[in-house]
């Protein structure tokens, strides 16, 4: 089993209720130093973390098998388990992230804004970590690497709670991030995994708002819905990406295959992967041509009866089609009557993740780009494109679909907040 | 009574769930048109506005009236009455208010970052409206003025909930700031008032993540708890402000009692004033100096051993004065042995809204400045400077002791998300 069950769990003893709020006194004590901690002590704990898990590689490829041997008892699926083995490359790339995330631009101590007020008050906004951040997340081990490390450049403690059948795995993990906290002087309480299964647990850490101020869930709606249902404490929410690629009338038709094609079939199981394609009536005798490129890399396309009759391998599209996140080769297809038509049911079906128009018509292509609501809109792009190394941040925890805080690729900048220092010579105020 | 009591309420009729579903959905169409809404049209709307409430006064001040006689028959305690009621100076203040808003900056449309990917890709942060607010406040007509129109300046749609024993007078400023709305072209739905004073109401509305954004509530520490833990819907809270002034030994003493009384006694019943004083070691013989100003002007003390001491008229302090808004003139004083047990009592006792110091000693004001993790923090100035017209922010809604999206002062600003815009042509990812 994995988290997906757990936030809805009300009970919990009252051991294991004290037992995670120690936890977050401790995380919260650790917070309290990570703010100041100098960038260099964050860079050598990861570092030593990064060298940790080279050496003990066979621990953890040990307690990953562990953990896969208990899963094959428990019939999980085969994705399910696809996510949860680690191999020598997969741990390469662990230890690569750990290298990768020491090397960013400390986000902490930014000065975002300053100002001096006619009486003389000096005014700075200033990055600072959020605080302590819960991140909850299932089967892949990987995120207690990823989320760990960038949690800790941003000065944050971090209590991580990965699936139950990732448990070992995440267990080794977290010594050698231990190891790395360590050497470097910082608190181990920095990085904590919730050290039980019980789902219980999960209840308890989301009534914690006093210590707790932030909550990430990555994994399935399920488990994203349940916390957002369940936590006291602010929600960072990763989503669904209902995805669209608007092919308008000027479009490059050469162009617009390509994006499309690129936005469907570079990967499926994505969120920032589309899954609704809309083309102008003034091109509909194009339809055909448009999507024989997805038809011939397999992708499954339902669509309206334009598309229908354009190609005879098109299936008819039922309309919940149009609402659904199919994650998998298949894409929607609708014909529109121009933007008007297309930003509307942009706004209305999809999932305000990310959205492209394909078009050589600026002018239209501002309007897209400022009507339609999403976190990431694109012009003549992939929508494949709204990923935190795409643009340029560095690891990224993941999507944000919250429209509060921070919108698309949360990376560690996104893990700070701010607040203002305000330095005086004796003001008062009249 | 006031909505203090709403929440908890899951019950509702079907119609009545129907039809504060209805007015989400509403506002959710303005905003969308909001979001592209040129500023003037804006402006014209909040001037108009302002016009039609200058025309009407008599009506207001009719409905504000009937409002006070129910509420005598409901033998509401005199703070919330002296809150309800509005004469002709309040609401000038109000009309000022409109105007004042109209004349702020439009936050919508800043281009907050902006860079070009090696691979071309040029991508944009830009501020954009988060979309539809519910605002759910007490008392006070005033709000469904000041928070109507801050919303609208930032481009969101407005669902104002005011306490049911304002309801009449709210009705009325709304219907003049739909003349307002009206007189531009923008939607009268752009602001619109919950139309019962149904507990139900409001336990319907914070169900509604799919049409409203962002809850905000204003008044008492139960409505806001409340409407904390019934949200599905993210909550910029304005809680309470344990503030502390903490007097260095380094202080210039003469700024200290200066800075002390202001942050005290200008106004008690805000949320930005001094509740607790802390003092080093090092100059405890200056502890009854220091309080004199306080104890002169009405403030009672509440001390440890050393200010009971000091001087007759100092109370024993107990525990829980520590840890107490007192939002009264009353304050907790204690000695402290230096900087980190100050900083330390701040961080635990305190509301992270707003703490001052005051010292000569820069480096030790740095480290307050840094190691205090509040909203805003403070060097040789008063706490009450913690105000969105002080920072020159213009109007505000409140200050925000949420963490994420907004810390202190919440104006228009604030009132924004933003989104990414990323222009190609043609860009594929790998």
């Amino acid at each position: 089993m994995n988290a997906r069950g757990t936030p809805k769990d009300n009970g919990g003893s009252p051991a294991l209720e004290a037992a995670i709020a120690a936890l977050a006194r401790d995380a919260r004590a650790a917070a309290l130093r990570l703010a100041t901690t100098p960038t260099e002590a964050k860079r050598a704990a990861l570092k030593a973390a990064a060298a940790s898990l080279r050496r003990n590689a066979t621990n953890v490829l040990d307690a990953n098998a562990r953990d896969v041997a208990a899963a094959g008892c428990n019939d999980i699926s085969g994705a399910m388990l696809d996510r949860l083995v680690l191999d020598q490359k997969r741990l390469d790339a662990m230890i690569a992230g750990l290298e990768e995330v020491a090397a960013l631009p400390d986000p902490v101590g930014r000065v975002l804004e300053s100002w001096t007020r006619p009486n003389g008050l000096r005014i700075e906004r200033v990055a600072v970590p959020i605080g302590v951040i819960g991140i909850i997340y299932e089967s892949r081990p990987n995120v207690t690497a990823d989320a760990g490390s960038l949690c800790l450049m941003a000065g944050n403690a971090a209590i991580l709670r990965g699936g139950s059948e990732s448990f070992e795995s995440s267990k080794a993990i977290v010594a050698c991030l231990a190891d790395g906290l360590r050497a470097a002087g910082l608190p181990e309480a920095a990085i904590q995994l919730v050290p039980t299964t019980d789902r219980a647990a999960v209840g308890a850490l989301l009534r914690l708002a006093k210590d707790v101020d932030l909550i990430v869930p990555r994994g399935g709606r399920s488990l994203i819905e349940r916390v957002q249902a369940e936590s006291r404490i602010p929600v960072l929410a990763h989503l669904d990406g209902l995805c669209h690629v608007y092919v308008h009338a000027a479009a490059d038709l050469d162009m617009a295959k390509a994006v499309l094609l690129n936005s469907k079939m570079r990967r499926t199981g994505v969120c920032n992967a589309a899954e609704s394609l809309l083309i102008d009536r003034a091109i509909v005798t194009r339809a055909g041509e448009l999507i024989q490129p997805l038809l011939a890399a397999g992708c499954e396309v339902r669509g309206d009866e334009t598309f229908v009759a354009a190609d005879r391998r098109v299936k008819p599209a039922a309309p919940i089609d149009y609402d659904t996140e199919f994650l998998d080769a298949i894409i929607a297809a609708k014909v529109v009557s121009g933007p008007d038509e297309a930003i509307a049911h942009v706004n209305q079906h999809g999932s305000h993740h990310t959205d492209s128009i394909v078009t050589n018509d600026d002018a239209i292509a501002e309007r897209f780009l400022n009507e339609v609501d999403s976190g990431v809109v694109l012009h003549n792009a992939s929508t494949q494109f709204n990923d935190g190394g795409q643009f340029g941040m560095g690891a990224e925890i993941g999507i944000s679909t919250s429209k509060l805080h921070a919108r698309g690729p949360v990376g560690v900048e996104q893990l700070t907040t701010f607040k203002y220092r305000v330095r005086g010579a004796g003001q008062l105020r009249p």
